[in-house]
């Protein structure tokens, strides 16, 4: 870090920092003093905040009084502002055994290219539980035991039930039946005909509410936002997996506007954990994470601008992908943010996250004006015995950083992972995490409050739930000159992890810090205020986002009370066909342990 | 422009919008209600803004009652932002003759390529005023008619005169005389040797006191900023110039911090107008105009961060060349922004200007972390008679936003240049100019809020002009929200001028709206806020810092007063080869016309 001077920590240059286990730098625990708020206190304190000159004044104090001027605003650092996470490094280093796809290519044609990568999986079925498959929703349509108009009567039906009075589990803000059996019966026509597209015709895919796709209203989690910002096509990416015959399911929820971690809603109802429905989700993709783990789809789209695909994935037990910022195209999401935010793939399997990422990759415009070319589409040979020499990067005290069985889990993972393939885990020492964390939020604050603030007007705030309307008024009281110094730190950050990749091949840490908490009984209506509780959740969130770094998470066991445990892997930029083996690799030695949800449903009984 | 809808504008898409003459788009004239201050006046101003909680009311209203909240801040508009000026154009068209530097050339020998490119030039010497050219010196050198010492003591010893009680020019902050004979001695004994290093060995060259040069401080115009930042070694232009044996004869005057355009400084003395000692230099280069056009130098450096270089070469009378942003290595010029500045050249003929953008361009670090690469140095064989087929773009209303003599003087040019080469002027309207002026101010001054704010804090105020603790007030007032919306203007911008380059080659302006201003008696101690006349002087400046562009200026003429106008020539990105190639054609048909000023001293009157 550096040391403390006038208001603002001066920050050693990079190429004095120590990186090694027996650095100096000092590891600040997340030093969050507010109390958790929800109901009338949660609404007492919103409207103090959102008073003209009282707000103003407690803002103020909250500014003075947290990290964020310390560690950021009036930090002191040799850096210029990188303002866009993309960085291209010159040696990124592709794994031997992918194979790169030529450009031009359709997403049939890709997710083609995605099927003989499997071609070398292990195919015999073990007793444990599993969830099904793309390639056994193809095999059983191709074989005719089951048709694709047959899984949508019975999802429907499986949804409907999930939504009942005494189960409402809130998966979903909208679906249409009739639109979805419409969808189911146009492929099962094409089956009938023997010319299925893809190995995505006829499956289930689930998007959160947002990203565009038709014939739904884009809601944001909230009841305001797709009123004046009417849904008028599918997002790019919807459209690439429309175009490969995969039947689109609804909208799922989310945490308003994409605000939180939780997935705690005031207006749709909170998305309850389908391993214990007494408990969070996660968020914001709590809805998309929440119907792969409850078996209603194998996938899912998500939307990660600061851990929202990752969190809910590793707290229902599934897999989670963020590809590098830039990776999938961007139109057609909400644009609440223009350098953080990428759509992530939630998937029952490390195959399945495979095949959608190659069926939404590439062929888009560039997410920024500078980002005119991005590097070849690379898919990784799935196979059983691993053949690759990873070495992956720790940090201790970061890692470390949450619940005992969390951390338990953890370890466990990467002593297997030394004992089955040899991989080797590097001690390091990443440093000032918690400015990272900070200055991401000032980042991501500033950027909603600039591209909203036209929508924005139209807010009506007695629609909102109390963290919103709080989160709302803090992103709004931002400087340039705080978001310019956050992205001094990026850049900082940036050439620090540049030298983590240059010691190890990717960086390894739990995916969250706490398992899913209980849903308590006064947040129906006003959401919750749990500062805490959110630091826990995204505490290695941040990189991925602010550094725009590919990363993953994979199930790897369960607590104590048998919640859900994940492990993520950060890579270098574009490097997804390495994490996407290394997660293969991961998965392999967990999957006889995976445990069925309570909440769950069997589409597919009859292979 | 759009319809004013709430409190911002609506802009129309780019598509949509009409670049023809006939547009119905709205000229927006500068609408400057601030009356000039200056003196006591001033003072109190000062002392109010900077009061803790007055000062804060205050700046609420100046920015309420302004338009940077209608035409940015509340602006609804699709662009996302573009942080960093640098969109490389596909179709750069090179000029046909010029010619390609291999990278990884000295600056000697990038030097002598320069020196190749004037083989075609017209070498007989006509009646009318003209000032030594590098070429002339170097001529005079290798004669042995005259030494570089004998110049440098006629340079120390006009510079002396210059100072004198009742001359008073104010052209530097600080020289050595020491210094400058030794570098003289040195060189001269380089010719002795018959060894030279270059054309611009021992040729007096001065810097802007915004670039380190050794063994000087950087005082950026200021009473205390070399003293919390202090100078140790050579920027990179300027090592790059003395390794090709160019004397380093001092540090120019300039606006105090940049932050302004007239030059006045009460701190080092206001730099007077050669043709003219009662009236302004323009700034904030001020003193690397007027030592040019003084004769004291045939070249000087400068920083244009909002036409800082061209605004006094053309009150002066000289060429004033800013390269596209990332052309020239910025490391060692005081890190006031980001985004917008880039070195400049000043020079008495383009040909001189030639030659030193030859010696100081490319091989350094990029200025940006997302600048990775930058296109190949193309330098124009200059020719007597054009060659070229050049259309220009005009945007009427726009261009005839200056005074009468001004646009007279600069339709005539285009007259002439039509009559001589058969370019055609092609009339188009460039929408929202002032929008994109006061995009730029929320940038400049955000950037240099957070990139300063360390130093500030030793900064005192006393010590400063009341124009400068005004801008530093206003700075560090705007939101993040504020310098976000900025970039999305910019983006907007520089898809508008990507459309214009599709209507012709080069964008043509008057290079300020105003001639030199005469310099008040009450300006002494405290300097002057007058934004009327600075929003006059930077009215055509813009598009060459806030969206990279390069861009020239060259005189043409004078004002019945006898006051020098300048033609400014703005091209794409990386077109320096074809903007310098059409300077020459310009100054070919002006210079007959030339006057020497009334300041002029004559270094090389042996030939």
């Amino acid at each position: 870090m550096g040391f403390l001077k006038d208001n603002g920590v001066v920050y050693k240059p990079v190429n004095e920092i120590d990186l090694s286990p027996h650095s100096d730098e000092v590891y600040l625990y997340a030093d969050v003093k507010a109390p958790r708020m929800a109901g009338t206190v949660a609404r007492i304190f919103v409207w103090f905040l959102e008073m003209k000159i009282i707000g103003d004044v407690l803002l103020y104090f909250l500014k003075k009084n947290n990290r964020i001027q310390k560690l950021v605003s009036f930090a002191v650092l040799d850096e210029s502002p990188l303002y866009v996470p993309f960085q291209p490094y010159e040696d990124v280093k592709q794994c031997e055994e992918s194979k790169c796809l030529d450009s031009g290519l359709t997403p049939a044609e890709q997710v083609q290219q995605a099927k003989e990568c499997l071609q070398f999986l292990d195919k015999s079925l073990d007793e444990s539980f599993h969830r099904w498959t793309i390639m056994d929703y193809s095999r059983a349509y191709k074989s005719q035991k089951i048709t694709p108009l047959m899984v949508a009567e019975r999802l429907v039906s499986a949804v409907m039930q999930s939504s009942a009075p005494g189960t409402d589990m809130s998966f979903f803000i909208n679906y249409e039946s009739r639109d979805i059996l419409k969808q189911a019966t146009e492929s099962t026509l094409r089956y009938e005909r023997g010319e299925p597209i893809s190995i995505l015709d006829g499956v289930p895919i689930a998007v959160k509410d947002e990203i565009d796709c038709m014939p739904y209203p884009t809601t944001g989690g909230s009841k305001w936002l797709h009123k004046v910002r009417p849904c008028k096509e599918d997002a790019c990416c919807v459209k690439r997996l429309r175009s490969c015959g995969a039947i689109l399911v609804g909208k799922t929820n989310m945490h308003e506007l994409g605000a939180g971690t939780s997935g705690i809603n005031p207006h749709y109802g909170t998305t309850r954990n389908p391993y214990d429905p007494n408990r969070i989700s996660g968020g914001s993709s709590s809805g998309s994470a929440a119907v792969v783990c409850a078996g209603l789809c194998p996938v899912a789209l998500g939307v990660d601008g600061g851990g929202s695909v990752r969190m809910p994935a590793a707290l229902c037990g599934v897999v989670g992908l963020k590809p590098s910022f830039g990776r999938i195209p961007y139109s057609g999401v909400i644009p609440w943010n223009w350098t953080v935010g990428m759509v992530g793939i939630l998937a029952g399997t490390v195959e399945d996250s495979l095949i959608v990422y190659a069926a939404v990759s590439g062929g888009a415009e560039a997410q920024q004006p500078t980002m005119n070319q991005q590097p070849k589409l690379y898919l990784p040979m799935l196979k059983p015995s691993n053949q690759m020499s990873i070495k992956l990067a720790k940090s201790k005290e970061w890692f470390n950083d949450c619940s005992d069985d969390i951390r338990i889990c953890c370890l466990t993972a990467l002593d297997n992972l030394y004992k089955c393939y040899g991989w080797q885990t590097v001690e390091v020492t990443i440093p000032d995490i918690e400015a990272m964390r900070l200055a991401h939020y000032v980042t991501i604050g500033s950027e909603c409050a600039a591209s909203f603030a036209h929508y924005l007007e139209k807010f009506d705030k007695s629609e909102s739930g109390s963290d919103v309307r709080v989160a709302l008024s803090v992103y709004g009281a931002f400087s340039s000159r705080d978001y310019l110094q956050a992205q001094r730190i990026r850049n900082r950050q940036m050439k620090i992890h540049e030298k983590i990749f240059g010691m190890a091949d990717v960086i390894v840490t739990p995916t969250v810090g706490i398992t899913a908490y209980e849903i308590k009984d006064d947040v129906k209506k006003t959401g919750e205020l749990d500062y805490v509780n959110g630091a826990s959740l995204v505490r290695y969130s941040i990189a991925g986002n602010f550094l725009g770094l590919p990363a993953v998470t994979v199930p790897i066991g369960y607590d104590k009370l048998g919640l859900p445990i994940g492990i993520q892997f950060i890579g270098k930029h574009w490097s997804e066909d390495m994490l996407i083996q290394i997660a293969y690799a991961m998965e392999a030695l967990c999957k006889a342990e995976y445990k069925k949800p309570k909440v769950y449903y069997d589409l597919l009984t009859e292979i």
